[in-house]
């Protein structure tokens, strides 16, 4: 690999390897947490090398927000594929209920607070909000994609009845995902959300009329 | 009224007046926006009043989730009541989706947040979170009668059927108030909301095999 290159992969992995500490600030301790300073205490790195990659305190909470919905993206490809093979359990609403149950634990509950945190602290933040919208907007379709991918083998489905579809199952899984956050858990179960996440689908099947 | 009656009244409006303040401190700049010298001066109040009526940060914080489930409730009733009125036009989920809508605007978003504020700061204090939790049942008592009030006139629900519709429409609902808070609202209309919510019931209309 030319050197060039070579040196712009080792900039990506320290911007990620940085903005992980910061999820994990975010997720225990709140937007109070995050600080370029324990940032570099966190990953291990010489002081100042957080405000090298991430110059203000916005950029640093814009690289931790992509570096979510990177990680997010990840796992619906992830979930996506495996639901594509016919032979893997991890298929339609049943894996992405599974998907969503494992938001709730550790270690990965600590990225689902850091999550809410940000999107709390970009409700405050006209500039990190702005900013937020194209991941917002990827990890939409990403949802939308997974949903319609639950339609296979059903024929043609109206757009206005996948985006229905899609919206609300969006704002389920956020509300169970704040659920395990505020520690009151509305489902106990992938199973149980699996049922939810059907009914939802088919009660939503049809056009608005 | 007797003295210590009305002393009593005039200690509850007062905690009432601080808790509404903190509100609005949490609603508009977060957890770190709450401190006790903040809340008298946003009360017109000699300095040291939040503090002889809420000890703790921690006492602060419990009196306004209190208060704001108190607001929460009275809503919810208030919204029982209408629908209950067979002539009025605010019933059923169509009356519900105008109150969901209604958290998303101006001035009652400033409370949206506060909530949602309230549960992540919750989620890393166990003792807060313990305090909260006969409020949260309560809220999620008066919801479940919400949903079955949807039913009515349909002859006998299984109690599972309105437990899952119940989860699932608080868990839609908290989604869609997340998202208004996010400033990226996964709902445009009360239409919307109400297909969504029409669709979620009649989805889970059927008992769990």
């Amino acid at each position: 690999m030319p050197i060039a290159a070579r040196r712009k992969n080792d900039a990506q992995a320290r911007r990620r390897q940085l903005a992980d500490v910061a999820i994990e600030l975010l997720g225990t301790g709140g937007a109070r947490g995050v600080s370029h300073p324990k940032v570099d205490v966190g990953a291990g790195v010489p002081a100042g090398t957080a405000s090298f990659y991430f110059r203000t305190r916005r950029a640093l909470l814009l690289g931790t927000a992509e570096r979510l919905t990177e990680l997010d993206l990840e796992d619906l490809q992830r979930l996506t594929e495996l639901s594509s093979d016919a032979a893997g359990g991890f298929t339609g609403t049943a894996g992405f209920a599974e998907l969503v149950m494992y938001s709730g634990t550790a270690p990965y509950l600590t990225r689902t607070r850091a999550r809410y945190e940000l999107i709390l602290h970009a409700g405050r933040d006209e500039e990190l909000m702005a900013a937020l919208r194209s991941s917002v907007e990827s990890f939409y379709r990403l949802i939308r994609d997974v949903v319609a991918g639950w339609h296979r083998g059903q024929g043609p489905v109206p757009d206005d009845v996948v985006d229905a579809q899609a919206r609300a199952t969006l704002a389920l899984v956020n509300g169970v995902m704040l659920s395990f956050v505020a520690g009151r858990p509305l489902v106990q179960s992938a199973a149980e959300l699996e049922h939810l996440l059907d009914g939802l689908i088919a009660g939503l099947a049809q056009p608005r009329t």
